[in-house]
């Protein structure tokens, strides 16, 4: 293998294709899999089927319980940063910079099975089908488990490996304040997942992320494995509106500051920005607070988030311009007060080819058909990729079904992605 | 006098002008009104200055009980119904059906002082000036307080009185559900407002509210008295949208059954509908509620409220009718389901000419500016004027500001709309 210890050579994974006999044999077992995925996928199950493991809830601390337990039994060594990341360390046969592979638990209120789970199985998975044939990497392996990857309590998302990756300071990611008004350094006490080791812990080899697409290329174009070469940026806003309350019967339209109609209007207003912009342009208004929310009153305030996401930098700078000074037009036409909080801010990744061509290899090998991708997704392998050669493998979503409990992946689907990262992980690691 | 004792005499009223020197003296005591309306105002007072009291809460039950005992100081017969309504009797020198008069004093979550409590305590002031003086009206006399008028609680509003003249049947009645999942009967009971006396308990010969106008008209025009001769048509509906839950990232714009976005094109389309018709058409969108309101979500479901009001019924029908050819094409357009229920509907009312011209006259004897108007708000006179010859009185609100802490009106117009009432009252009850 020609992965030369030096941190970030991209390319220098492609050119080798290495048939080590002393692997003959190894190979994961998808019904462990499947059955660790299910285990996994109780603990949070809403009436509707959903997950919901919110960041740092005791739901969240079962579902870590959980795997650190799995962790242990696997013989790996396991470690707890301070912000919460999990890591399980198997050891290599040199003690070079290990190669991480792993995701998150953490799910969003209406979360599937599969979303960051599969992720972190799937490198147990790894590790276990390792230990079937007593096979020893050269370089360590990693498993790692992120803290708060989804944002759905805790603002970013991928707080855990954007911290990890130095991206945001420890304080800063401590203090940050749930929607439930928790501090989040507080919830990592309380479930007992403050951990001591600082962060930053292992500096990758490469890092590798398994995850189900959470969109409908490859499903709708029959692909099974996505050698995931770069990501989407993201933006996100919340928007206040201060306009003022009043009756809903007596108040003549001309003289209203209705918070609710400007939150009205920066729903449609995303919308057509998303259609005037096109190709991959999304926008979203998820989330719409109104205040004092009631069938005859004018609303006097208004909150709403704002997700913005393209895979070119210049494009999503357009698509936030276009809405600021949509914001900026709309206060003035309505006379109410409008501010914005950024709530995250992502420039668009491009992931390390090298790595993206070793998926590719091992795809054809093992007969997957198989095509370069870009995530609509933020991931953790995002934060890892500032701080080492990076790269994904997806795996279908059916209908493109996510983040609700009808998201699904097929069995054999699941199982070809832990067999792509284990092929990738080997090879990366000898 | 020349109120006959038969009960739709809408023009009887008006070409007297009575005279009577044994009401000599007999004037209303501003300071007495603003005390009282202060000392209610006191009760639920939040943080930001507003009332809240919501119908049957705690807060309701304190106001009731000092109201009442004012009613009791006063030497008023009270009885209460099995809707919670409040009657406070001044026997008259025959025993006639009597002039009633009063409103309501329940509040939205961010109520001001004076919507409803001035109708109440005003016609508080009229007994303790009759009082004063030992005035005995030929017809008896009633002050009300109806139960639920704001509907900010349990819908609809006005339900107090719409039971009352027989338009809701007093099972269904206290079957209502609030937005807190209560049942009303159980609130009456909790706060010991579930009287025995049964509905339409009187038969009034006679209707008046006073109320603060809760709009901008006589304010802007420096109009002290409004005589109310109608009121707006009220359509309130539910809608609710069944999308589904994705990935706001993943998701391209074309494949997604936004319950988010279908509830912003909801706000659009109200503005938009109240432009086109113009007038006195109005259009709310006050409460949204998304599911699961995550910023990175696209919303499975949203339930919006639609507040439609017009002084026509043929334009109201017109709003309702291109309201719903809307929320047909939209539904269809983003393949989600949309259901709407009915929470109340109320045909524009016209209130009684004769009572209208008396109100114009006692204002013209005191030198007080007046005009004929109509109310944008619902009130409990709509209701009683199924049953009786009804109009309101209102008073200027300072800057059109209701439904609002700030809601405001100057002393003097509080104690001249008193003035006119107790003139108005004494007319119709001699």
């Amino acid at each position: 293998m020609s992965c030369c210890g030096h941190g970030h050579a991209g390319h220098d994974h492609a050119g080798s294709a290495p048939e080590d006999p002393a692997l003959a044999g190894l190979a994961i077992r998808p019904d462990r899999l499947l059955d660790r995925l299910e285990r996994l996928a109780a603990i949070g199950r809403t009436d509707e089927g959903a997950c919901c493991r919110l960041a740092l809830t005791d739901e969240d601390r079962a579902g870590r319980d959980l795997v650190v337990s799995w962790m242990r039994e696997l013989g790996l060594e396991v470690r707890v940063d301070r912000i919460g990341n999990i890591f399980g360390l198997r050891r290599g046969s040199e003690d070079l910079p290990p190669v991480m592979s792993g995701s998150h638990i953490d799910t969003v209120r209406t979360g599937g099975r599969f979303d960051g789970n599969l992720g972190v199985l799937g490198a147990l998975e790894v590790v276990e089908a390792l230990n079937d044939v007593g096979a020893r990497t050269r370089r360590p392996l990693v498993v790692a488990v992120f803290t708060n990857e989804e944002g759905a309590r805790f603002a970013p998302d991928m707080l855990g490996s954007l911290a990890y990756v130095g991206g945001l300071p420890l304080r800063q990611a401590l203090d940050t304040v749930g929607i439930d008004g928790r501090r989040l350094g507080d919830e990592l006490e309380r479930i007992g997942y403050a951990g001591d080791a600082g962060l930053g812990l292992y500096r990758p080899h490469a890092f590798v992320e398994l995850h189900i697409e959470q969109g409908p290329v490859l499903d709708i174009e029959g692909v099974r494995i996505g050698a995931v070469e770069s990501l989407q940026g993201i933006s996100w806003q919340e928007v206040s509106i201060t306009g003022q309350s009043n009756h809903a019967g007596t108040t003549p339209m001309r003289m209203r500051h209705d918070a609710g109609y400007c939150a009205a209007a920066i729903g449609t207003k995303l919308r057509e920005i998303a259609r005037e912009l096109g190709g991959d342009q999304v926008c979203t208004m998820g989330m719409v607070r109104l205040h004092p929310n009631l069938i005859n009153v004018i609303a006097a305030r208004a909150t709403v988030t704002v997700d913005i996401r393209n895979t070119d930098e210049a494009r999503l700078q357009e698509a936030e311009r276009r809405f600021a000074d949509f914001l900026e037009a709309l206060a003035h036409a309505e006379g109410v007060k409008i501010e914005t909080r950024r709530l995250a801010r992502f420039e668009p990744v491009r992931f390390d080819d090298g790595i993206a061509r070793v998926v590719e290899r091992h795809a054809a090998s093992m007969g997957l058909s198989c095509r370069r991708m870009t995530s609509g997704a933020g991931h953790d392998a995002q934060m890892l990729a500032r701080i080492c050669p990076t790269a994904m493998i997806f795996v279908p979503s059916i209908g493109g079904i996510s983040h609700n409990p009808a998201e699904d992946t097929r069995p054999e689907d699941l199982a070809a992605g832990a067999e792509v990262l284990l092929r990738t992980l080997v090879e990366l690691a000898s």
